[in-house]
Order: structure tokens, then C-alpha cells, then sequence
């Protein structure tokens, strides 16, 4: 049996936090970090560019947890305060750090911009604050005793604040000793509550893992979480055992880094003619470096007439069936892997609304095809939502199209 | 001059918001809301599924504010504890609601699902708070007075939290008189320090409303806030006096919105050839309702192959002068025009990365060009960042190019 990890808080500050301007990711991605560290985050907080509410909420947060992290208001502007907040919370003035000035002054040279007085305020740290140089960025690292805690004051600039959390804090407060591990494993094509319940005997199998579940458009994920890792592998060997046939990746692995791999592996090509999707489903792909050894390309056919020039789909076929329909959804699939001489070919057609639907063809009807050596398949989806959500589930249901076919051909 | 807006607070609750899994989206909507409803946002403050932090933090808000919204925490599951924590902040017993539970057993029998006991701790609520049906979902909106706040319970879930926001909260705190209005102008084509130097004389002409800056990838936004609505259309206008030929939108308005209907009301049709942005140029023009009107198609030419065949690119012309090149890109939106039988085509080509790069041609050299009946512009860009972020940024230019057109030939 472990003891719990010690505990530790999150502040994040900047008016623009409190204005429905900026979503705060920079408190998530701390979390993270810190229960990787071994620590245990109980809240977080956010205030205002505000000297007194920034002091304040430090000193708080300094009482409750052994490690602060506090992220934003390090800049040059008057409305950047942390520091001089740090400082009354410690209750010590604020000095030049020679150092710090002269890596600011370096820098300015080096990119040709011309320093203002204000630059200087970033040199300025609490005595006797301990000062980590940034590599990304003007703003240093601070850490500062305050109470029982140690408080580290970092920029809020993402990839700053992301560089000197790795490079500088990490090293200082990562704790020995067991901590959670976490594992997702990804399903497509398995509805949430089947996938749930069929899972109740490993769930209960496993007392010491946490299972948790979560919905991503038209993605299942099982999320397992336990204090002692080497239980990770033998509980996705028997999560595999009920739900393997949907299970495609893992962690941060996506439904296109899985084609791409399994089309990869077994030296096939790919490419892909979408109405619906608009370029969404080849823009998936792309985004997987190394995608050039499978997708070929594809052609975004969003008038008829470039469905009938460039893909081959019979015009009488589109009068007779309508451009949303299984036929014109195969033919598409069929014309693409001709047009582009690939092995495979995916294709999209389907009503992404708002307008356009009718009683027999509603907005939400979409047709998903992949054509191959052996033929052709298509399914029939009925999504919900607006138009991005059906645009993104409909280039979803494609990739997973080409997955289940990947794998059932042994790719 | 108008009193300074009273005081609120934002407390989300759960164990996945401190986790890292979640980031808290609800906070930034209520801001923005609760803004708009006459509020200052003061702080929030996020616990975990924990009765003595959740009723500590609950306390603590309604000291500093007079309005605490708090969202999270109302579902059946054990680990659901924020209406016993409101109970125990106000120092009442829970006791079931009636009409709750009622609107519970109904809406079980509609859906045809099985009440569990968990499903009856949802009815109980602090005595004497106020209860307010959900109608999209099960957990009810609850307020209740604490000190001198008034604190709003809602469920986490979004589209739940929105409703009950707008349905229940807003009509009981809106406050009467001036409120900020926010108005953003979106440019493109122009740096920061360029856009923010030049506006120096009107900012200093208008000091009642407050300037703001932000960088979107190629997009620099200006941010106007004021609590004199009636100067927002001034001040626009004179913004607009230095800088008019880079605005392309206002608030919400995307580039592709602008570049959709300034071809819709020319009578113009547009199409697209892409390489490195695979499809993104295509999927953002798609994304706008109505683009059928004006985009015919596009063609993803990854592979030579396809940027030959479909396209009728001259191999010679990728051979001497590599597939990343101004002639090809020039090549590529032409070939585009033609076989999409379009008046515009976009094309880009460019190296993403993170490998393909040389040192003549390093990750993020870019070409974007733009085909029409008087030619062809080809523009060359040297970008940073990722491979997604390089992919965004190509999509952004070559749609800042197909509006900068339009703008120039009157459409």
C-alpha cells in the first residue's frame, strides 16, 4: 500500500482567463504533468492581473499545498503583476537579477528589437528567489519558499510555460515511489453501452484498476487507471479479450495513425474522394507524418460536375438515385482508385445541413464507401448534430471503414 | 460614468477537471456570459468530487461575491457530492423534492430506462433552496443564499449547464444599465507590432474604450471593449481608416466566411489543388454553410502521380524544379481551374515536415498560388512551428490570398 501523493495546487493568472476570452489549457496540461511528478492536484484557481487578489490567492494556496505552480502575468506590460504579488506575499522587495538583464538585453540584440524601459520590469525577481533561465522566451522561472510550499512562478505562454515545467521543475519535484498510470484504449464502432457492460466481469475482475469511459464523437474510449503499471498489460489482454476486434489504438494513437500504419505494413495504397467531408478525410490523414508512403490523394468532389469529370460517377446515376446515395457513394469510392491509381479509395457523400435535407433524405444521412481490389462496400450513417459534427463523424466512419477492412485483410 | 459591476465567481467541480483529462470549457462560457449579464468575474475556482472542499469553496466564493455560479458534481453517482456540500455550506439538512423526483420517474418511463436508488439522491436538495426544472436532463438547476451571494447549482454537462444558464440564471441576474461591449476585427496580412504601432493615434482619440491584441496563426485580431456601445461603430470606422485593406471580419467572422461570400455575390466559383494542406484549404471553405454556392471541388495532390495525371502538372517542370515550388504551386492552381471547371483555384504546396526538409528547401517553405482568368499569383512563405501548425498556417495564406483577390477585383 501506497501513501498519497502530497498535494499540490494550480494557479493560473491573467484577466483574459475570467473574460470568456481564452480557455485556460494551461491548468489541464499542468495536472497532467504534476500526477506524472507524483503529486496530486486539488484545485486550481484563477484570478485577475490584480496585485492584492494574486498575493492573496498565492498565500492561500501556499497554506493548503506543499508545491504551487503559478502560470501568466511574467510579461513586460504594466498588467504583468506575479512578481511584484510574489514579493508581498513573501514579504521582501523586488531586485534586479543581473543575470536575468543580461539575457534579456542579449536576446533583444540577437533578434535586432529595441528594449523599452518596461523590459527591464522582467529582470525585477523577490529576493532571494531562486531564478531559472528561460530558453524559450524573455520571462524567467522563479521559485520562491513561501510557508511550507514551494511556489514556482512560470510564464503563461504555453510553450514557454510547457518548456520550463519539463526542463526546470520536473527535475526539482518529482516524487519516488509508485504513482498512477494511466493507459486509454481507443474503440471505433462499439456503442457505449454495450462496450460498458460487456466489460463488467474484467471490471470486477480488477479491483486495483480504475476503469473509466469516454465518448469522442464516434469513437469509445476505455480509460484504465491504476497505482501499480504492471497490472496495465494483463488488464488490456483481457479488455482485448471481450472488445478486441474495435479496439484501434491506444493513448494518443488516432483512428488515421492506425490506417496509416496497417496500410504502411502491408506496402497498399490509399485515397479518398469526399462530398461531405469537403478534404476533412484526407486532411486526417495528412496530419500523420509519414502518410506519403500510403495516400496517394484524393478529390474533394463537391459539385456534380466534378463527380462526373474527374470520378467517373455515371451523371444518370446522380439524377436517378440523388448525389447522396449508396450507388453514388460506391461509384465515387470506385472512380477515385481509378483516377488516382491507388489500392483502395474511401469516399463521402451525405447532407451536412443546416439546409439540403428532405423527409426521405434528412439532414445527418451519409453514405461512407471503400472501394478495393475486391469490390466495394458502403454503409448507411444517420448522425445528429450541426454541421461540423456530422462532418466530423462522417470522416470518422470512412477511417473506420478503411480500418475494420485493414485489419480484417490481415494489413 | 457608470459604478463598477458587481462581483462573481465561477467553481467548477471534479475529480477529471484537476486530472488533466478535462479542460474546463464550462468556466471560459460562464465568463463570457455572466459578462454579458451586466457581471465581473472575480475568480474561479475548481475542487475535486470532495463534500468538505466543495462546501470550503462554496464558502469562501460567496464571502468575496455576490453571485457564485457553480457547475458540476449533480449527477446519481456516489462520487456526485455538490448538493450535499451546498447543504452543509448553508448548514441545512437535504431532503427529497417532490416535483424532482417526479420529473425523474417520467423522464426514466419516456426513455424506457431503469431507475436505480442512486438515480433518487438527484431529488434531494438543501432545504429552503430554490429548485428549477432541467428540461435537458435529469439534475435540477438549485439556488440558495449564502451570506450575502447567491449561489447557482448546474450540472457539468455543457449543453445542460448552457440551457439552465440561459434559461433559468440570466433572467434572474441580468443586471440593468451599462454593460462592456466587445467587438473584434479580424486582419490579415499585417504583423502586430505593425498593426498595433499604426492604431497609436486612434487609441490615444479614444480613451473610453480599451484596445486589445491577439494572434490567431496569420491572423492578427484588434479588441475593442467599452461601456459606451454607441462608440463601438466610431472607433471601427477610424480602426478601419489605417487599416481597412486588412480587415476581412468582425467577432466570429472566419476568413473562409468572407472568402464564400464575397465569391457568392460575384457569381463566382472557386476550387482547390493541395499538397501539404491536404485538404485542410478544401475542409475550412466546406465548413461554411452555403460554400456550395461557390466551391466546386478540389483535388489533394500528395503524390507527383496525382499532381500530373489529375491535374496535368508538366513532370518535367516537378523534376527540375522539385515538387515544392513556386512553378509547381503557379502549375498546380492552374491545372486545378482547368479541371474543375472553376473561375479561381487555390493550390499549395510545401514542405510540413518534421522530415522532407533540405537545406535550399527547409521544413516550412511554402508555396500558396492563386489561378483566375488574368493569370496567376504564387506566393512563397517560410513558416514555423509544427506540422499541424505549418498545415494551418498554408490553409490560412492561401485563403488570405483568394480574399485579398476578391477584394482587389471588387467582389
Amino acid at each position: 500500500v501506497s501513501a498519497a501523493p502530497p498535494v499540490a495546487e494550480v494557479l493560473t493568472i491573467g484577466d483574459e482567463l475570467l473574460s470568456g476570452e481564452t480557455v485556460d489549457t494551461n491548468a489541464s496540461w499542468l495536472d497532467a504533468r504534476l500526477e506524472a511528478w507524483g503529486w496530486a492536484v486539488h484545485r486550481h484557481v484563477t484570478v485577475p492581473d490584480d496585485v492584492d487578489a494574486i498575493a492573496g490567492a498565492l498565500r492561500e494556496a501556499a497554506a493548503r499545498a506543499r508545491l504551487v505552480i503559478a502560470s501568466g502575468g511574467l510579461g513586460p506590460t504594466d498588467d504583468d503583476l506575479t512578481l511584484e504579488a510574489l514579493a508581498r506575499a513573501l514579504d521582501v522587495p523586488l531586485v534586479e537579477h543581473a543575470e536575468t538583464w543580461a539575457r534579456i538585453e542579449a536576446r533583444f540584440a540577437r533578434l535586432g528589437r529595441v528594449l523599452t524601459p518596461n523590459n527591464r520590469r522582467q529582470a525585477r525577481v523577490p529576493r532571494g528567489a531562486e531564478v531559472f533561465a528561460n530558453e524559450a522566451g524573455t520571462a524567467p522561472c522563479v521559485r520562491a519558499e513561501l510557508g511550507a510550499a514551494s511556489v514556482f512562478v512560470v510564464p503563461g505562454v504555453p510553450r514557454e510555460m510547457r518548456h520550463l515545467a519539463d526542463a526546470v521543475i520536473a527535475p526539482r519535484v518529482t516524487q519516488p515511489g509508485p504513482r498512477l498510470a494511466r493507459r486509454t484504449l481507443r474503440t471505433i464502432g462499439l456503442g457505449e453501452s454495450r462496450l460498458e457492460h460487456e466489460l463488467r466481469d474484467v471490471v470486477a475482475g480488477w479491483p486495483e484498476v480504475r476503469f473509466g469511459y469516454r465518448t469522442l464523437g464516434l469513437e469509445n474510449h476505455v480509460k484504465l487507471a491504476t497505482v501499480r503499471p504492471e497490472l496495465l498489460d494483463p488488464v488490456e489482454a483481457a479488455v482485448r479479450g471481450v472488445h478486441g476486434a474495435a479496439i484501434f489504438g491506444r493513448d494518443d494513437e488516432t483512428l488515421e495513425r492506425a490506417v496509416v500504419e496497417r496500410f504502411t505494413r502491408a506496402g497498399r495504397t490509399l485515397a479518398a474522394a469526399e462530398s461531405c467531408t469537403g478534404g476533412l478525410v484526407a486532411s486526417r490523414i495528412v496530419d500523420v507524418a509519414g502518410a506519403s508512403r500510403v495516400f496517394v490523394g484524393g478529390v474533394v468532389a463537391y459539385a456534380d460536375t466534378v463527380k462526373t469529370r474527374l470520378l467517373g460517377v455515371d451523371a444518370a446515376t446522380i439524377s436517378r438515385e440523388g448525389a447522396v446515395s449508396a450507388a453514388v457513394a460506391g461509384a465515387m469510392a470506385e472512380g477515385a482508385r481509378r483516377a488516382l491509381g491507388a489500392d483502395h479509395a474511401l469516399a463521402t457523400t451525405g447532407i451536412a445541413g443546416p439546409d439540403g435535407g428532405t423527409p426521405t433524405k434528412p439532414v445527418g444521412l451519409v453514405y461512407v464507401a471503400l472501394a478495393g481490389p475486391d469490390g466495394v462496400r458502403v454503409e448507411e450513417l444517420r448522425l445528429s448534430g450541426d454541421r461540423a459534427q456530422i462532418r466530423a463523424a462522417s470522416a470518422a466512419a470512412a477511417l473506420g471503414l478503411a480500418w475494420r477492412m485493414a485489419v480484417d485483410s490481415g494489413y
